[in-house]
């Protein structure tokens, strides 16, 4: 069902409406008269005849004309009967402000689960519990204790009223855009964060939605939404919670489950989301993207009328990864003709005085700088908006002049100008042009370099994934009924683990490149499959009972003579019963010794957040000490393979270092995407390893590959999401 | 000299004094008499009777009273000829605000040569060329285009007039802080950045130094320096040019060379300089530093009225390395009697509610974490401030009261406050009282995580250095007899490189345990030397004319029968004449094989703005590829070494990884001291690589050593530097 008959309902009762001035049920009714909301307004309080000359009513279900939504403002164990109540009169959502549910623990958690069974029994769909409200501007629907909140097209979703707070504060002073929509998502109970993109993306007062989010109920949910949100409006989102100590705190907090933030973060950028850490950048990020095209290169110009700010400007830049191109020969001519010979430039462009007399020339150089095609946007630091205030009062005029130009040229060229001032604070008339063009203003530097950096951010995903429309991913990967079959004997054995043999087997089902192994059941055949091999082999041991066969001293590596094989078949045999003297042992796999090359680690796992999920990192300290690891969530898109592997920090290695050869990138992304496959394929499967594949010049070897599957509970618990599907 | 009579000067000419409003000659004056200097102001022009009623003088030698310093406003080509003037009269110094020299290029630096030459000889000290000027608040010596600037206890030295510009109007709009002094110090020509540290740790009007650095012209004695003032007062430093990119456009503003960043930063922790990299962080670390007492134990507490900012404050300070300790059981027990139930106590704590009726709740709570020995100080976030605003104004006073207590808290307990509202802008007097106990309000929580954490990094490297008073530097290693005849010999076959044997010797000399290595001159005495060391040994081919032994062939290892050690000679002999017909071949080195144990890389060099450099890092690809390696300036602290291993990404292999034991970390610290204590004995020494070292469970192995000369030209343009001592 659509949240738009809740989001801008066209009546609204208040369930303990009061006429105590410092109540809620008091305040809401107060607010929606002030501002002039439209539509039908029934208190509802058994013990009041009328509540600020508005008729008040018995209940819900005695009011007389049709009923959109409930705010409910009394206390938690009223819940279930004033939704009963709701439910008679066919309300279709309740605003529930009340905490006392799933945050206080078990007590609470039932009280929740009762309430949601009510509402779901008469279609009521539930925002909150334990929130401040909702608020949606453009129809003056006020649900929220708080009365001056900015109009303007970002819709905010939080999970923390303090957040909102913070930055519907931030808004105010500090830019001239403001909101579609506040919705205080509180504990989740019923609707959840990927419900209310779904109604932004379709809504038209909406450009760019805001997030603030401390845990996920349904991140799988959440990520296939976005990815469809972002294709049409930017996300922003800060996930606190990020660190063990954080994640205390946010716990204790909503009772909402904080992430493991490298999943988290794989997850937000297989969605093109621009996640945010430092909370500055939040409200001015979303801004930006609100108000601005993306920029398609990830190359950005600077103009600055001052060198320190230039240098920092470009030093932030390059560490977020936007690209500072040299302009072209010609742009640099065209600039050194309006500008001194002090000036530099190349990029950045220094001004070295030249717009001292008439600031309008600002404007010649944006308008030079962004017919450059290297240029994708502009960054303008320094002084601007304060010549006026600081040398000359003629001097705004030329000021103003240029804000109106500048305008113009981000409307006519589509490429965004992002401005820093050091004068913001004493709002000159030419700050306030700007920001009429959507051209946002900051007095941060760090903060418009930051925004500067999202759109090239935003601008590279879309270029990426936009064009087909599709994120090209394969929902649709079959089982085969021999991988079925593989999986189901294992079942029937009672284990969870595929033995190697097995595991390979179902990778080789898929089209994966396995080596050719074979179990051997005696030295003599251990001997001979070594010899029709040919080149050096690997012994390892087979059995249910020894998942560790290092540890066993059941493998032996490098053996290539008949005696060697033949002698490490029986030590392996006799190491593997002294290790497990129970142990069913199947034999011993024999395989060619994979060639040399870069080990890698790929694994899958089942995240509590996200659901299936996929990693890939460098084998060896990399990972262990480093944590070099990628992470997205299943299934995976080739380019999103290929940004995961690019993304590691030791990705230089496979374009080949000390003077060794490139290695074959393209196989790791299509083993990859191969796992993603099989996970689609077979929802049984909890997690895979493939540790070490070693990667060659051409081609990869597995060398050992480790399925284990899902406990019985937790396959039904998983069930819906594993048979979730792309559409 | 003493920078006093210049920085704190009774008596001013003003060179090119005019009647123009518009010109610098004119302003200063008028700033001067308005702002009620009490020295003596003497007006120089020619051409003028007097200016502003003030009698003028045709020269600076003709004028009647004593000169402290000249502020010269004539243009770049006058300056000799004014500083012959000045040098007539006695000045001590000049302020020269013209560009047109050092940055400009060659003509440029040739008139800044002779500037500098001028003022040598009559011993004027110079600020500038090129600067905006200077500024001393306390005795209203205002020699800057500038007549606003708040005056405080904070030194501001910049290279950049925005940049100044910028700290100025910040410390204006967001602080009550303000300046004890400004400098703009220009292209440096004549007094440099550490002089004017020096200045500053010596007076008493400065309690921290703020700077704005692009490029340092004697980095070594700036750190030298920076180490005797840290330990007195904070120096809070931004250095741009940091990126490629940055560096450009650092390069085309001042002129100044920008370092390499690794070596900077390394350069920067060795003296106990809180550098910052986003330049919104600058003057609110400078404001805190100068206002607070440093956190002695790196743990914090935070108090928050609402769940979201403690979250994303807790993940910062988790990012930035600070510790949030859980609180005593006794301290929760406390809280908890005054804290509502639904109260989150460990850290961060959440008052849930608790403050809402009564904000003086604010400081019964300060008080009671503030009492935790486990707590080194306290960041409180969210709404204080704002109960007055947002609920009733009575709440105000109970706000105030808070104020009032934990300013005296502070004050008694020396331990730190720092607080984030998000009312900050809104001005309640509450926050100008904590302001009046300088406790730091920020509308920033980034802003405010990064304070206290600055507060923590100080506090730690204090409590490190300062109870001994001294880095403990080995500056007065000196060389040995046998040492300085190695390089003799050496320089005398006009070589530059120190072979294997004879970079083994001058480590041996000065107590490293190398390998007994001896040198092999036919094949037979190879076999011999072998079978007397025992175990696996390594041949190695010694010829000056061959530095890349691995290239030409001319490394064998694991080697231990007679037979293949005889071959490995015969073999490396060949493939020596086969790489270098000419090369002149001294032998064959034999060496016992390295135990196993994990690869290092040790390596000094000499960098340009900083002197003898020394390098730690982990071999392979953790130093080709992530680069993962840490720099400090020599000579090295034994504490600094060890900091140096610590904060290297691979530290944790040093643990023991894999299950494997640790591995010696004490051997690697000595062996850093000792290459320090070998740079500072032999000043001839411009590079050395110890590559690889294999450290052990017990010691290490240094397997290769390279050392390279200075040539005889950079020997004598560093002699002055080499030669330097710590006094």
């Amino acid at each position: 069902m659509s949240l738009k008959r809740i989001l801008k309902a066209e009546s609204v009762a208040i369930v303990g409406a009061s006429k105590n001035e410092t109540k809620r049920g008091y305040q809401t009714i107060r607010t929606l008269l002030d501002e002039k909301y439209e539509g039908k307004i029934y208190p509802v309080n058994p013990r009041e005849k009328s509540i600020l000359g508005i008729k008040c009513y018995q209940s819900v279900s005695s009011i007389d004309g049709p009923v959109d939504v409930a705010l409910v403002a009394t206390p938690a164990r009223t819940l279930p009967a004033v939704l009963e109540d709701c439910g008679q009169k066919g309300v279709s959502g309740a605003v529930v402000l009340a905490g006392g549910f799933g945050e206080m623990g078990p007590d609470g958690r039932k009280l929740e689960n009762e309430m949601v069974a009510v509402a779901k029994k008469h279609n009521i769909r539930l925002i909150g519990p334990n929130t401040s409200g909702m608020l949606n501007l453009h129809d003056k629907l006020n649900l929220v204790g708080l009365r001056d909140a900015p109009k303007g097209d970002i819709a905010l979703l939080t999970q923390s009223g303090n957040m909102a707070l913070t930055l519907i504060t931030e808004a105010k002073i500090k830019s001239h855009k403001g909101f579609s929509y506040y919705v205080g998502v509180g504990n989740e109970a019923d609707i959840r964060f990927h419900e209310y993109l779904e109604f932004f993306q379709h809504d038209p007062d909406t450009k760019a939605i805001l997030m603030y989010v401390e845990g996920l109920r349904n991140g799988r949910e959440f990520i296939q939404q976005a990815q469809k949100t972002t294709l049409e409006k930017p996300i922003i989102l800060l996930k606190s919670g990020r660190t063990s100590t954080g994640k205390k705190s946010a716990g204790s907090h909503t009772g909402a489950l904080a992430g493991i933030s490298e999943v988290a973060r794989g997850a937000f950028k297989r969605a093109g989301i621009i996640a945010i850490e430092n909370s500055d950048e939040l409200f001015p990020v979303a801004e930006t993207l609100s108000s601005l095209p993306p920029i398609k290169n990830n190359s950005v110009a600077i103009l600055a009328d001052g060198g320190g700010h230039a240098t920092i400007a470009a030093d932030l830049l390059t560490d977020l990864g936007v690209k500072l191109p040299e302009l072209s020969e010609k742009t640099q001519q065209k600039l050194k003709e309006i500008l001194p010979a002090a000036a530099s430039v190349p990029n950045p462009v220094d001004v070295a005085g030249g717009t001292d007399a008439d600031p309008s020339v600002f404007a010649d150089c944006a308008k030079i700088i962004l017919k450059d095609p290297m240029v994708g946007g502009l960054l303008i630091v320094g002084l601007f908006g304060g010549y006026g205030i600081r040398f000359a009062k003629s001097l705004s005029l030329m000021e103003e002049d240029a804000a109106h130009r500048m305008g113009k040229m981000v409307r006519s060229r589509h490429k965004p100008i992002v401005l820093h001032s050091l004068y913001t604070s004493e709002k000159p008339h030419a700050l306030d042009l700007l920001r009429y063009y959507n051209i946002p203003v900051f007095d941060s530097l760090d903060v418009a370099v930051k925004c500067i950096s999202a759109l090239a951010d935003y601008g590279s995903y879309l270029k990426i994934y936009h064009p087909k429309h599709t994120l090209a991913l394969n929902w649709s990967a079959k089982a085969k009924p021999e991988g079925d079959a593989i999986i189901r004997t294992v079942r029937e054995d009672g284990r969870l683990a595929l033995l190697e043999p097995e595991a390979k087997r179902l990778f080789a089902l898929h089209g994966a490149s396995v080596s050719r192994d074979i179990v051997a059941k005696s030295a003599d055949e251990a001997a001979e499959i070594a010899a029709k091999t040919g080149g050096d082999v690997v012994l390892k041991i087979v059995s249910p009972n020894i998942l560790h066969k290092t540890e066993a001293g059941g493998v032996r590596v490098k053996l290539r003579k008949q005696k060697e094989v033949r002698q490490a078949y029986k030590d392996i045999i006799e190491n593997a019963k002294k290790y497990n003297p129970d142990a069913d042992i199947w034999g011993v796999l024999v395989s060619p010794m994979a060639a040399e090359g870069v080990e890698v680690i790929i694994g899958t796992k089942y995240d509590d957040q996200f659901g299936p999920v996929i990693m890939y990192g460098l084998g060896g300290i990399m990972v262990e000490i480093l944590k070099d690891v990628a992470f997205r969530v299943i299934p995976l898109s080739p380019a999103g393979a290929k940004k995961m592997i690019e993304e590691t920090k030791s990705f230089p290695i496979l374009n080949g270092s000390r003077g060794k050869p490139p290695l074959d990138k393209k196989a790791i992304i299509k083993l990859l995407q191969l796992c993603s496959e099989i996970v689609v394929a077979y929802p049984q499967i909890d997690e895979m390893d493939l540790n070490p594949v070693i990667v060659h010049q051409k081609g990869l070897s597995i060398v050992d590959a480790r399925v284990i599957l899902k406990t019985d509970d937790k396959c039904r618990m998983s069930q819906d999401r594993c048979q979730m599907s792309e559409d």
